[in-house]
């Protein structure tokens, strides 16, 4: 089987479809013309509000075998796929692509319909019981395809995925489709990661629990693209959005990876006027932003820009005028969604303007360094953040590639020892993000420099920084807790990870056992 | 030659291209796809920021016989048609097709070079000068095409249109080609028309005076569909923006028709809660809406939104409180410009939002009723917008057709007289908007109701107004003037005038003198 640019075995094809192998992070030059969706138009007067799924369900025509999407932006507070599910199950509708943003711990109940054929493919990051029932293998008739934030938009605006109907959770929505996640009793921020599908499926549908009068202002969905609009009694719950930590974090190990990530940016020359980064929001991420704050007020610096799923964290950046703007994809809390209406330099943006690969321009490419995580990274500087150790596929890419490819500095933080497994390998178990993009990984034992970068290295040894090999990190975590253990694969391919551009970066397996 | 469906010979093909005759307002139902722009990408780092329109020329390959589309948002300020055709001829690149949203008497210059062939086709509303050149006949290679906003959106979508290098005017923007009108030393207001060419069109260049840092917020342009940005001393000259009297009219004959037609407008029950409406920029719209605003206040009423060309009158209706939002797609005078940047409520719309035939959903089809003006009314009510009686091309069509078209009450506001020549016609010179989409003709003489809307025949009789026939006031106005003298026209067709679906509603014809 040939291998990829990172030295994965990529099969020729899948289910059929040819696979392009990865090549490299910019190797792609791309060919051709954006998707053509069909025209439309409607008279003054024709009414869009339906009383229910199920009516909207009949009269888009949804059929089996037929593509049906949804955004992720109440993550795991998201009622509107199983509810569409169970519709589509209820209407005898089955063979569907299910194709999500992402799905989230409170999917487990679709487990059942995959069993049961009404999904037989999926396309989408799948966090938690969904990705771990796809690697037990023979669920899906193909293997499930993850991209990122940005190769998604890039997928259906190219084509290469074609949405029947895509399912739109509008918090606010007025009845000729006009929508935005901004206001109602169920608000969660943006809701941008469905304008391209609004743009090219071939039906719209928005789904609200606050139906406003005309024109519910912003439309991040515009009323031009929207078929349908159905009411429900609620439309998702807010309270699901906050998954993870969301706090500074207290571990002093973690701490460590935080300040030691702060004082590299630092040693960089990267905390400067006019600067642009993106924040995480696990605990570590939150801690080194905020030890990188610490230091912008020290220094009087103010940011042009951050991005990254958003938080209170940020939202006290702006107040207190240490950054210029927020670039929000994604709220990440509620105080993130409550302040989203108030500060005129809070602007929603795309999944496009954020991270297109088929675009003149990527939001990510004008940062100048980012914190991200991962389950693992190896030698080379790959980084996994789908797969577990054990191989479960138990993670989606989120923008991890997007950013990772667009900073100018991409900062990996991982303890060394996560659950008592060593996280440094020597090859990761599944590559999401190639080395050739990751500059530093900080662990509590040091910071590894990717060869790429001598300036950086030059950069941290001359501000006193532990500057130490991956290698070395790795056995001394070895050493407290023995080496991993490694998963057995089957032979079946469970999922496909694509690189932002749309080829494939790595495959995962089916889970057979452990070594 | 066949005939269209308001009577007009339209020739079955002009310059070797089918034309498609006008068959009613509503008859068209579009097939095919929109257009599939061309994939493009971009590497992290990669400048965009050229130093002058020549060199942005170059490097987009613009070359002899391409289209090149500009926006008209500084109305007779503009500055950067002229600019950019003068350095095409200095360039030596000729027949080219000028594809503007609307020329202004400033473009006066641009006679020279269609005399020159370096223009050799213009798509696009011509206001003055450079309509009354082309209607002098044998300037142009092929007729000039005039779409409304909402045709304009549409031809470029559905591919009818396309554009090579758009040349987008920008108040603000980044070196990443994010770009707003909402601010800088020459702000103008939304730069939204131009959004559709961005996305349209194969290469994109943004001008500006006013590179700010990244990111330039709002992004109505956004840089991932932008190739280059020129910076340039002075992008276009505010003062030119508020054309027209834009002031409430003082003379008594405009005033008697204002109020005739707000009290129509209120005798129809128009003037309630939640109503939405459209308020052009004439004396005599801003004094019906005037009169208006102040119904609504006696009443203690709220508009649930305004649109239009927006003026400080409409920004007063916001500020107090008669008005929940504007929809603002053009800013007719400086206090619009300014008051954008204020209000949470006053938002950016693009004409596709506004106007778009081939889209499910457009604001104008959300208007309760609308004050439009014309040159001249037909026995069939019938609007002319375009010519004058002596057959002049002198104006666009603006959203003229897609207002009158949506509004379920439209009412034209015109004086039987104007200049001596009387307005009201048996048969207008060029049909802009067909009767069938006009409901009530208000002048100083009185109010004709559409045969169609026996309704607002009983509504006015019942509240006293001044019902009369078109004939009525035409003969009256002709005791006074005598009868119009009519253009005498040759064979040539100098121009199409489009409905916004993109059938032909009527042709201009060569003035070759009077009857």
């Amino acid at each position: 089987m040939p291998r990829n640019a990172v030295g994965r075995e990529i099969p020729e094809e899948v289910a059929g479809k040819p696979l392009r192998p990865f090549q490299g992070a910019f190797a792609t030059v791309p060919e051709g013309r954006k998707a053509a969706p069909p025209l439309k138009t409607i008279r003054p007067g024709e009414e869009k509000v339906l009383p229910s799924l199920e009516e909207a369900i009949r009269r888009v025509e949804l059929a089996d075998g037929m593509t049906i999407s949804f955004h992720h932006c109440f993550r795991d507070g998201d009622l509107l796929v199983l509810r569409v599910v169970e519709a589509c199950a209820r209407l005898g509708i089955k063979d569907l692509r299910l194709f999500p943003t992402a799905l989230f711990p409170c999917h487990e109940p679709l487990n059942r319909y995959i069993e049961e054929g009404i999904i037989t493919r999926i396309e989408g990051s799948m966090n938690g019981p969904v990705g771990a029932f796809v690697s037990g293998g023979g669920k899906l008739a193909e293997p499930a395809v993850l991209r990122s934030h940005g190769g998604r938009w890039r997928a259906v605006e190219c084509g290469e995925v074609h949405i029947d109907v895509a399912f739109i959770a509008a918090p606010t929505a007025d009845p000729y489709g006009n929508a935005n996640g901004m206001w109602g009793p169920n608000a969660c921020g943006p809701i941008s990661f469905s304008v391209v599908d609004s743009w090219y499926a071939d039906k719209v549908i928005v789904v609200t629990d606050n139906l406003v009068p005309y024109p519910a202002i912003p439309a991040t969905i515009e009323q031009g693209y929207v078929d349908f609009v159905v009411t429900v009694d609620q439309v998702g719950d807010p309270a699901g959005i906050a998954t993870g930590t969301l706090r500074i974090t207290r571990s002093p190990t973690q701490l460590r990876i935080a300040k030691l990530a702060a004082e590299a940016v630092v040693a960089a020359g990267l905390v400067r006027e006019g600067m642009g980064f993106q924040a995480g929001a696990g605990g570590i991420s939150l801690a080194a932003t905020d030890f990188v704050a610490k230091e912008m007020a020290r220094r009087g610096v103010k940011a042009a820009f951050v991005m990254g799923g958003v938080t209170r964290f940020l939202i006290g950046m702006l107040r207190e005028g240490l950054v210029n703007t927020i670039l929000d994809g994604q709220a990440f809390d509620v105080g993130a969604v409550e302040a989203l209406r108030e500060h005129p330099r809070h602007a929603i943006i795309t999944p496009g303007f954020y991270a297109d690969y088929n675009s003149r321009g990527c939001a990510t490419y004008m940062l100048d360094f980012a914190f991200l995580g991962g389950t693992e990274v190896d030698y080379n500087f790959n980084v996994n953040v789908n797969t577990h150790s054990d191989g479960q596929l138990l993670h989606g890419i989120g923008g991890h590639q997007d950013v990772a490819s667009g900073a100018k500095v991409t900062i990996i933080t991982i303890p060394t020892i996560r659950g008592r497994i060593p996280t440094i390998r020597e090859e990761v178990t599944t590559v999401t993000t190639p080395g050739e993009v990751v500059d530093l990984v900080v662990t509590e034992r040091g910071i590894a420099v990717n060869p790429r970068r001598p300036d950086l290295k030059e950069d941290l040894e001359r501000a006193g920084l532990p500057v130490r090999s991956l290698e070395e990190m790795k056995i001394e975590a070895e050493r407290l807790v023995g080496k991993a253990k490694r998963p057995m694969f089957g032979d079946e391919i469970v999922a496909l990870i694509q690189w932002r551009d749309g080829t494939v970066i790595d495959v995962v397996r089916k889970v057979a056992g452990w070594q």
